[in-house]
């Protein structure tokens, strides 16, 4: 483990957030806000510490291997957050620690589940502060760094694998800075794409912002109590919209920008994620039906809340809590989904669903015709036997993962259903579930340790479990051995 | 598909349950009950049937595969559970034929989900039919046909694959026939010695009979409305040693006939199974300690539900429904796991619980030193990569299986608790769920639809998925293509 090279990159991760943080701090300074203070301290603490970390030490030794790649990872999101959460308690819009760590965890994650009751009553600065999070953490706190310093380590490959979501990583480019510079100016495109469509929808400049924000990173912080209930039909469609775009994978986006529009349209995942959105969406609209009277209403509610869940970001025009049972029990199962891998999108990933169909299918062909191997082929290439064992026992980890969960968080006073829901939800980083979790609660009512166990499930499913659980792997922590 | 072949199977199962039948109907006799007409009614029409299907269909071609293998599993265990539920429906005690048919899969594939809800007025012989089935389910009807009738085919192995559950089948002694008749025998003594010591503890025979035999076959259907509530400590205790001995693999009791001990002790899977029933066991103590204000009575109830569910027996001495959440939640999950492979029990199996943990440490161990190839060993033997990848595609299809039940379920008018525990339930082969089918209620409340579906799921849990799942796929009823 080169630990010196793990607290540089550290150093340069806060650094790059002090940086960030002058946007809510301009921010608030246009409001004219007190919260003004708040970010401007912790500014001068972040700087403090990167200066400590990644100016006074200086890491003879800048070759980082798969462990440290982890490492930095799962620190650096830790840190992050930690730091991010500082404005909040500073401010004292949440005064406690702990809260305001689960709310920065939430945001950067792109979970969106909050511990406030009154959001209403916070301050522009700390309310944009929460959406940029999910922006931020959308596309991934370490490939924008990758897109902005000087890229001074080979091998950022690792860094970059380990934060990216999906069983496959696929660079654009060769170069790693220049991928993650395309992904990030395909990022700003869209998001200026969306604000642009709200405003002219009548939203104010402020709310365009922050909802294009949230969509983004498909993360669901809003700035009121009630969702999106308020919102009128056309901006609440230009955000369903958003929700589904950003749920497919950046690599598509780069191939119609490189006129290879019918490679991207022949992409498997992305039939499969527009097929599963719309027999959900019309599966939900029949059974939801009489509630609301009429087929627009139904409708536009219905793709609404299936955009919001299948793309983990987690807005609500309604509160799906009170939806007849089947409507809930499709929702329950999109929530495990998630959207494409290579997207801002949380969950299993579409293209580990369908390569696990793929694999229970050649496993049945197999056992009528002992002899037959026929390999698995995904979209368009031929799968190893590897890649299909990977993503199988990844799905394994994946349901562990919320098995621990659950039963840590049972040991709160809510029902099951609460407690199943909240897993699945802070797990696959979406933000609301069923019952006292609904999309019209909040997290407020759970415990100081539910909280850290929420907090640490949004992390597992943000970096795809591994980084974290490595972190408890003493092999990690062993100093490396020189090999000349 | 040799068709004469898979008819001519059918036939002689129907015949092997025209001669069970005549036990229950004994039982009728003896208590000179009116339910002893339909066991006889029953009787004449299994006998017509089996004679039309096994004496008049001679097939000259008697050989059969994989595929055979499946479909005469899958058809056996749905023709015998059709002329099973006739006694209940002839006989009026239960006048609609869907829910006999329901309660009749549900005692076959050792589950214990009923839709009586006053079963204390039922006669004694229907009340035994319906515990004998257990019994019989529980080793598998085929494998007691093989154990019984001359086996004039080849290759019955297929059929025992297609039935026994577990990863890995062993055969204990070359020849399948022998294999069938020292697991029954195994089988018989276990639960004569039950139900000496329930005798010995003051029970009725009729009742240490009844509950033997659905301890035996890990099912759960008991005579009286709240459950084993209202029996002594002793005779409780008995049902939660017997309880953890069914969910053994059965060939450890073979090692230990044949006075290997000590092998048998090595068991990975035995020692794990232990653990987690005592751990589960400690768990709940503390926690229902509240409840029930001493230490034996907390101990004693919290054993016998852990037993009761990681058993898949879904006995219950308490309303666990009623249970803090912390304590539903690990009952819930061990509503999954199963007991081990090789025993009466369903699930998961803890065999397949613990390659998926190992595939998930090799997984781990691969990713920080992406060199190393170290295999997988389980019971002191290396296990192959398609081994491993088979137990993972299983597991994603047990997943998807409960997904699609789950969602079929939603159509009922229960709440998500009721209907994501009565699917996991019934497709695990436990019987009781929570909130609305929690032990101390029954089926009778959802629909003719759910009531099949969840037929289906329980068919599906007991065959392990494949033998049901393979008989829609248009390759298996495809003619046989003759080689020479």
């Amino acid at each position: 483990m080169n630990r010196r090279m793990v607290l540089f990159m550290l150093g340069r991760i806060i650094m790059l957030e002090a940086f960030i943080l002058m946007l809510p701090a301009a921010c608030s300074l246009i409001y004219k806000e007190k919260s003004s203070f708040a970010f401007l301290i912790t500014i001068v603490i972040a700087f403090a510490v990167a200066f400590v970390l990644s100016v006074l030490n200086k890491p003879r030794d800048k070759t980082i291997f798969a462990k440290e790649g982890f490492v930095i990872v799962s620190l650096a999101w830790i840190c992050f957050s930690a730091v991010g959460a500082l404005p909040f308690v500073i401010s004292g819009e949440i005064p406690s620690f702990i809260d305001a760590f689960f709310e920065t965890v939430s945001g950067f994650t792109t979970t969106g589940a909050s511990i406030l009751t009154d959001v209403e009553s916070k301050s522009h600065g700390i309310l944009f502060w929460r959406s940029f999070t999910h922006w931020v953490g959308g596309m991934g706190v370490l490939v924008l760094m990758m897109a902005i310093f000087p890229t001074d380590t080979g091998r950022t490959i690792h860094i970059m694998r380990a934060e990216m979501p999906g069983p496959i990583i696929g660079k654009l480019v060769p170069k790693i800075k220049s991928t993650a510079k395309i992904l990030y100016l395909i990022y700003i495109v869209l998001t200026a794409t969306e604000a642009l469509f709200l405003l002219l929808g009548g939203m104010s400049p402020f709310e365009s912002i922050v909802y294009s924000l949230g969509t983004a990173g498909t993360g669901g912080f809003g700035i009121k109590s009630d969702g999106l209930a308020s919102y009128t039909p056309y901006q609440q469609w230009v955000i369903t919209v958003f929700m589904v775009i950003f749920g497919i994978n950046f690599n598509l986006y780069y191939l119609v920008l490189t006129k290879k529009v019918r490679s991207a349209l022949k992409s498997e995942e992305l039939w499969f994620y527009l097929t599963i959105v719309a027999t959900a969406t019309v599966l939900i609209t029949v059974n939801i039906y009489d509630m609301y009277g009429n087929t627009s209403d139904a409708l536009r509610n219905s793709a609404f809340q299936v955009a919001s869940l299948i793309s983990t970001t987690g807005y609500a025009t309604a509160d799906f809590n009170l939806w007849p049972t089947f409507s809930k029990g499709i929702l329950f199962l999109l929530m495990f989904m998630g959207a494409c891998a290579g997207s801002t999108a949380g969950g299993l990933k579409l293209s580990r669903v369908i390569l696990l169909f793929k694999s229970v299918r050649s496993n049945l062909k197999h056992m009528l015709h002992t002899r037959s191997v026929e390999s698995i082929r995904f979209e368009g290439k031929k799968v190893d036997n590897a890649t299909i064992t990977n993503v199988a026992s990844y799905f394994a980890l994946y349901m562990l993962c919320i098995a621990v969960i659950l039963l840590l968080l049972c040991l709160e006073p809510f029902d099951l259903e609460t407690n199943i829901s909240a897993a699945v939800s802070c797990f696959n980083n979406i933000g609301p579930g069923f019952s006292s979790v609904g999309p019209m609660s909040s997290y407020a009512e759970y415990s100081a340790f539910a909280k850290l166990v929420l907090s640490c499930a949004m992390l597992l499913g943000r970096l795809e479990i591994y980084p974290m659980l490595l972190m408890f792997s003493p092999t990690v922590w062993r100093n490396r051995i020189v090999r000349s």
